[in-house]
Formats: structure tokens, sequence, C-alpha cells
């Protein structure tokens, strides 16, 4: 009401007197894996065997950092440093990520936004965060009309309309994704990359059926398909199999070889005729990660946004690509 | 080519001739775990621990049909008859599906499409589904053009435009989810009952971040929220909790209660102003299944579809979720 409102004001200009800067109200806590520092009063934030890495997280929601802490923590996510921001009424979320900046422990900043606060700290945060080769990745509720109420009555924020967050977000180099699970797929894919400037696609495949899935659903997206270059159609006519006229490189007919499929994936990393390349993996995921996990972790983290799809269950796959992105 | 489809021709007339049906060519074989019968070339197929339970699968290929398994077996999901279908020169989706509509160990019907070959056989068969109360879910791609292309590959069958697709699956009673994901998690939710025939739902949570998550997301969907019943408001206002004023009802304050928990889930059910209910569960999936995830246990099942999402990790209560649904 209006009595805590004043109290905030007041408890804000207090701490400013003092050299003080302040996370909150609504904070459940800040998290340096790093540092193996935790204050904290969210129980998934507590949970041991968190491995650190790269990822740092400014969340408007509590629940979400602690969603995501444990969804990420299944898949070998490594996390630097995590933030519950609360309502933002000293620090605000640009703030935090111009400071995130400039820490060594963080390679790319993880945002889930009920709300944008004093946008323009966050606008002039995102470019110096571009200039710096760390990626900021938003996902930002309030796209539906019931969200945005939802939004309001649980963050006290007043909500834009969507389009102008989406604007926004492209605008100053903010990657927006569109679900929970994609702001952790995401960070390894473009982590250490700036945006790619084509959207030509090479899809290399070890299962027809998985590709026709990953190709269709592409397809959607707008993204182009890339001709193979001469280099892979001689490879593989060397094995009896002929590419050009699908818009996937198929090896499944070479059969399990990883001496097969890491020289493929090697020339389409370095063909300038696209720009991604996407593994679809099938049973071997499962059952042979020698045959194309293992290529694909040697071969990644290179200048190409590299994106994996296992067709199969395969959490161990999972968790070693993650680790070595 | 020319010679082998005559061939194909010829063997399809003489197991006619025979009394023989053949499935195929192209098919990967057929599982039955009720029989723990397995005639298969897919190592997933092979996999050990599967868990019998209500659902058949049709798939038009076979590593969609070794992902599913794959991926259902994680999540304690349990099938009955998977089949490859291959090419259908002889038995057709249709008509497998009209066998599984009498097959007591069949509660619903997931279809992986690739294309619509002998439509007619499958419209009959799930007009036939439908009166009987088994549900027949299909995911088929096909829907951008790279994936159409893809498909005519793959499958060698003439794909059409996705629109009428989409009509035909409506018009004949089919449910058409958008990913491999949904497949493994729409029958749970829908088996044994006929289609709902409002698109009012009620959500109830222990965690408003979570649930503003769910809301923003259906808000897209054009679902409309029900109005708390009087006996939810009355009992929560007991507790010190109003509801009302958002689209969720937000337990959060009552503390870990399952005593709570379960007779505001079990007035919502039997509440005739909504036709489903869903259950956002934060924390306690993950840290204690009594407050949540049991009393879900024990009041899933009835006569209104009942959907849960856990936001944290929660595998273990996914898969009592799924065992009890």
């Amino acid at each position: 009401g209006e009595d805590g409102l004043r109290f905030q004001v007041d408890m804000v200009a207090a701490a400013r007197e003092g050299g003080l800067r302040l996370i909150g109200p609504n904070s459940m806590g800040v998290v340096n894996l790093h540092a193996a520092m935790g204050m904290t009063t969210n129980a998934a934030l507590e949970a041991p065997g968190l491995i650190p890495g790269p990822f740092s997280v400014i969340s408007q929601s509590g629940t979400a950092l602690g969603a995501l802490l444990s969804r990420g923590q299944a898949r070998g996510f490594g996390f630097s440093k995590l933030l519950s921001i609360g309502n933002e009424s000293d620090l605000s979320v640009g703030e935090v990520v111009d400071f995130l900046v400039d820490d060594p422990d963080t390679g790319a900043i993880l945002l889930f936004l009920e709300t944008l606060r004093r946008a323009e700290d966050l606008a002039l945060a995102a470019r110096r965060a571009y200039a710096a080769g760390k990626p900021v990745i938003a996902y930002k509720i309030g796209r539906s009309d019931a969200g945005q109420q939802m939004a309001v009555s649980h963050s006290g924020a007043l909500a834009g309309p969507d389009a102008a967050a989406t604007a926004f977000f492209r605008h100053h180099g903010i990657v927006r994704v569109d679900t929970l699970e994609a702001l952790l797929e995401t960070p390894n894919l473009v982590s250490g990359l700036k945006p790619a400037t084509g959207r030509r696609a090479a899809v290399m495949t070890t299962t027809g059926g998985g590709a026709a899935m990953v190709v269709d659903r592409l397809g959607l997206t707008g993204v182009d398909f890339a001709v193979p270059p001469a280099s892979v159609v001689t490879r593989l006519e060397g094995l009896g199999i002929r590419v050009g006229g699908s818009p996937v490189i198929d090896v499944t007919m070479a059969g399990a070889r990883p001496d097969v499929y890491g020289p493929v994936l090697a020339d389409l990393l370095t063909d300038t005729g696209n720009d991604v390349v996407i593994c679809v993996v099938g049973s071997s995921a499962q059952f042979r990660p020698d045959v194309a996990v293992q290529p694909i972790i040697e071969q990644g983290g290179g200048d190409k946004p590299l994106a994996v799809f296992c067709v199969p269950e395969a959490g161990d796959s999972l968790k070693a690509l993650a680790v070595h992105a």
C-alpha cells in the first residue's frame, strides 16, 4: 500500500546516503557460483552440486530463477551469477546487466522479465554487452492480454504492448526467445558469437525421419537451406551417397562411422555457403556417442553457430554437449 | 524404381491370395509390450525396461517411433502396441487404427505422420475410435514447404496442402498436436474423455511467477479463464487469501499444506464453471511431492481434463504423475 511505498522510498534514500545499493523488494536472493556464495530464500537455489559456468541470470521472478537453475542443472548447464532482482526499487535490471558486462566470469546474460522497468538502463547496457561480445538473451512474458494482466498483478509494474518489447529487444541487440527452455538452449549456441549475417542453414543428419521433423519446423521459421559444398558432395559420392536434391545432408547410408561424420562436419563448418550448421543425431546419441556426438563436441565452439538435435532421449549426450560447448 | 514397384505389387497380390496382410515396405518393425513381443530393426525398440500401458503408436517414420519410445520411457509413459507402418503398400494407417479401436489393451492411439495415404480408411477408423471413447492424436509434419519436400523424398508419398490436413483431422475428431513432445503429453490429458465442450480453464498455482508463465502462454491460444467458484473463494478467505481479481487461484500464501491443496482442487474439478483444470506446481514438485503432486495424483483420472505444469525440473514427480494418470 501507500505506507509501504513511502517506507521503500525512505529506505532507498537512506541506503544511498550511506553509500549502499539495494536489491528488491521481493528478491529471493543472490547466488555466485564461482565464489560458492548463496544468499537466498528459494529452496531450488540451495540445490547442491550446481555447476559453475559462464552464464549469469537476472530474473524478475524468483520462481523462474529456481526453475532455470534446476532445469539447467539437469542438463549440465553452467551458471555464474544468479540474481532475483525483485521490484527494482533501487538497482534495475539494466544496471546489473551493465555490471555483468565487465564481469570476467560472465560470458552471456540471461533475462527473465515480466515487465520493462527503466528501459533506458537496459538499452545502454545491452549495447555495451553487444560490443563486448556477450549475448543478452531474454524471455519476457506479457505476450497475451491475460499474461499482461497477470504480470501487472504479480510484479506491480505497468505493462506496455508486447510488440513494443519485441522492437526494443531487436533494436538493442537482445535475443528474444519464446520458451523457458529456449533460455537454456540458446546461450551455448550463440555464446561468444556475433549474430549471424545470413539465415542459410546447413542440416546434417544420421536419420532421414529425424531430419524431416527438424526441416519441417525450420521451414516454418523462414530459414533458407544451404546447398552442400562441392567438397561434401565429392566426399559422399565416394561412399555411394548422393546429396544435393534434398535440403539435408543425410549420411545414414555411410553407416555409423565417426571417420565419415567428422570430415563432413568440418567441411560444413568452414563452408562460406551457410551461416549455421544444424546436426540431427539419431539413435547413436543414445547408444554410440562416438559416431556423431563426439565429433560435434570436438568441432563445436568455433566461429559458426552449431546446433544439435538429438532425436531420442539422450541425457548423457546432452550433458556432454552442454559441458563442452 | 519401376522394377521394385512391380515386385511390391506382385508380393502384395501373392500375400492376399494366401490370406496374409503385409506391413511395409520400409517398416522398422512391430512391438507389443503386453505380449512382450518385439520384431524390429530399430535399436531403440529393443530398449529393456519398457513399461506396458494403454497407448499404441503408429508411425510412418521408424526413427520417430524410436524417439517416442525412448522419450516416453524416460517419463514413465506406458506403451501398448508400436507399429512402424512403412510405405503402406498393403496395410494402411487407417486399417491399423481400425484394428486398435477393438483392441482391449489400447486406450488411445498416437500417430506420427509424414503424409496422408488412403485418408478414407483413416476417416472411418477415427470416427469409430471417437465413438469408442479412444482419442486419436496426430503429429504430422509437412507444415512448411521445406518439410513437405522432405516428407516426399523420405516417404515417397505425395503431400497435399497442410491446411487440408488440419481440416481433415478436425472433421474426423483427430487431435492434432504441434510438437513431438505434445504427442507424449496429450494422451494422459484426454484419455478416456470426450473433447471438452468449452474452453474455460481454471488455473491453480503454488507459485505466482510460474502461473504467470502459464497464463501468458494460454492467453496466446485464446482460452478463457474461469471465475473461481464460491466454495473456493470462501475456503481461501478463511485462510486470509483473496482470489478472484486475477485469472489464477494462488494458494502460495496458505503455505505448503496438502490439507488446503486437496479440497481446493476437488472444488475446481466438480465446478461446472470450468472445462479444464490446470495445476501449476512450484518447488514442492521437486522437494515436497506430498503438498500438491500427491493430491493431483489422487484426484486425477476423473471426468474432467486435469493438466499439470511442474515449474522446476522434477523428473520423479513427472513419472509419478504419468504412471497414475
